[in-house]
């Protein structure tokens, strides 16, 4: 046990140059198992995405930016290899239907290889590529420091101690960086303020007791792992003094999809005047949408529910609904903290604001 | 796939005469299993009720009545049978703290060992306790028809098909009879009512998954198994119309313990103007406590939340909050459905007039 932090987990690095390939840390094993993936095609990104070896909105995008890189791999042509990147984002955005920063990702490097000179070779095409993924990745990484300050001044104020709750994994492993909500945990940490972290397993797939127990642990923070139905003792006794959590998409009007469960955690935290912060880069933001009501959930497979970890507990048979995330409206948000500044009260307004100032500064 | 009931499983039954022994269906290897467990001593008993082979506050007592009478087996005198008789009710109300069902059970079989005749010879206060125990059984079965049938008056105005959450376990598997909340939904489904049953899976150790679950198929009703992270959309939603779950102790006020999680989903249905009910027999108030503040909480093993079914996925060492119950406010509660009649609203006026009541009748 230390207080000094351990190096972060690193979700996933590129090797080598343009033909080079990605390497992802398969998270669906942790923490029992530290394997890596290495992906040289699109296909492999696209299982890596679709499986959760590689999950968190942040790191699903930087994922797939680096798996158009590899559409480029052994184009004889231009205009093959125009056509490969067009089929890989489109395939790839097929991955998962919930978080935005996949598009957002995917669009990117789409207007990078539209732009770019049609007479160029593949080989330089995909040399840009490469630096634009690497960019979205970089950037990425600073945008965990910056919310991570963000995130820390609002909670710093709770005081030397203060119980914060967090759910699913939005730390190192769900990012470029350090994380967003994590991340102004570890700057708080950081900060001497030694928060008492509290996260929640997280079912189905148990994100909190797999990835942020481990997160958590593997820096020397306090922390308390606890199932998703014990939250409201610990509102209502005063022992958690905060929520703070990530986002998955982050509608015009503030409303949040975020991973299930998020949703019935800032109502209980409504119940009990408790703040409720969501943490999420400025790429999460869509809007394109007016509220929550359009963002897309995915629904997935039973058996995520009725064979955790493979051991099946659930009676043959029965039907599970098992939706991936559910929305939570601006109004039981207490602010929204982004790498560019912290969104509070939340509404259309204040995010056209903040989003817009930056733009044009 | 059928309609008709199955026949209800059978948590408990007593096999012989005063000399006979108690055999408990061990529910923590269902639904995968279906095993026997006969206990002759008193200490199986204890045993079996701490590691939650039998579990459920109705069942809990009557096994622990049955658990007396093994108490009487091989004394020589009366003078050891008493002492030995002492001896197990100590002994058994330390197997769990909150469930005050318990308590109540090995009261009454304490008091008819006191009350026997002291000339009379052991093994007739043996046929007098195993008299009693079955009477403790013989009336939780008669309850729980009776919670089912004021339950279902409770749940029918909702409409046909009405979606009707759940939480934990309380069947057959939880009581002598039918159970108390499933009770009232198996009733509202012989009605032909038809039912949407959400169960919850209930963390950590997945009464819901593995016991409810179960239950309601092999009764033939329309059953989706959820994560505890999931009712608050299917409320929002309008989907899940009411809330019914058992209790483990009500005090005098109203407020009530039941399985951790309970408290949450009071808020949730709050919130969401859905009416919540908790169904108990009278066995389960505890009238000498004024508020849900004196009821202990059981604070359970961290291997129940980080190696469910016996698979670890949590980082070793990190640390747990596991406590087994939570109380929820009287006032979040809509009514108390008794096998006496409905109390609502919550107080201690209206609980102590229906107690007293008929008490007095």
């Amino acid at each position: 046990m230390t207080d000094s932090p351990a190096p972060p987990a690193n979700p996933l690095s590129w090797t080598g140059g343009a033909d080079g390939f990605l390497t992802l840390l398969d998270q669906t094993l942790l923490p029992g198992e530290t394997r890596y993936i290495n992906c040289e095609t699109v296909e492999e990104v696209w299982q890596a995405i679709k499986r959760l070896a590689v999950r968190g909105a942040p790191a699903i995008g930087i994922a797939a930016a680096y798996g158009v890189v590899l559409a480029t791999r052994d184009q004889a042509s231009r205009t093959a290899c125009d056509a490969a990147i067009e089929a890989a984002c489109d395939h790839l955005a097929t991955s998962r239907p919930t978080a935005v920063n996949l598009f957002w990702a995917l669009e990117r490097m789409r207007r990078v290889a539209h732009e770019f000179d049609p007479e160029q070779l593949p080989i330089l095409l995909a040399k840009r590529l490469l630096a634009e993924a690497q960019a979205i990745h970089q950037a990425d990484r600073a945008q965990c420091a910056a919310i991570g300050r963000f995130g820390a001044e609002l909670l710093a104020p709770l005081g030397k101690g203060a119980g914060i709750l967090t759910h699913c994994n939005t730390g190192a492993l769900a990012t470029g960086g350090d994380g967003t909500a994590l991340a102004a945990i570890f700057t708080l940490h950081a900060q001497g303020l030694a928060p008492r972290v509290f996260a929640d397993e997280t079912r189905p797939l148990l994100q909190g007791a797999r990835l942020t127990a481990w997160e958590l642990m593997q820096r020397g923070l306090d922390a308390t792992l606890i199932t998703d139905s014990m939250p409201a003792p610990l509102m209502r006794d005063g022992v958690v003094k905060a929520v703070i959590v990530g986002a998955d998409r982050i509608a015009a009007n503030g409303d949040a999809a975020n991973k299930i469960g998020t949703y019935g955690l800032a109502v209980l935290a409504r119940h009990h005047g408790v703040p409720f912060y969501i943490a999420a880069p400025s790429t999460t933001f869509d809007l394109s949408i007016a509220s929550g009501a359009a963002i897309p959930i995915e629904q997935r497979a039973a058996e995520e529910v009725t064979e955790p970890m493979g051991v099946r507990f659930a009676p043959a048979g029965i039907k599970v609904d098992n939706p991936a995330f559910d929305v939570t409206p601006a109004e039981l948000i207490t602010a929204l903290v982004t790498e560019r500044g912290v969104i509070e009260p939340v509404s259309e307004e204040s995010i056209g604001a903040l989003l817009t100032e930056v733009v044009a500064a």
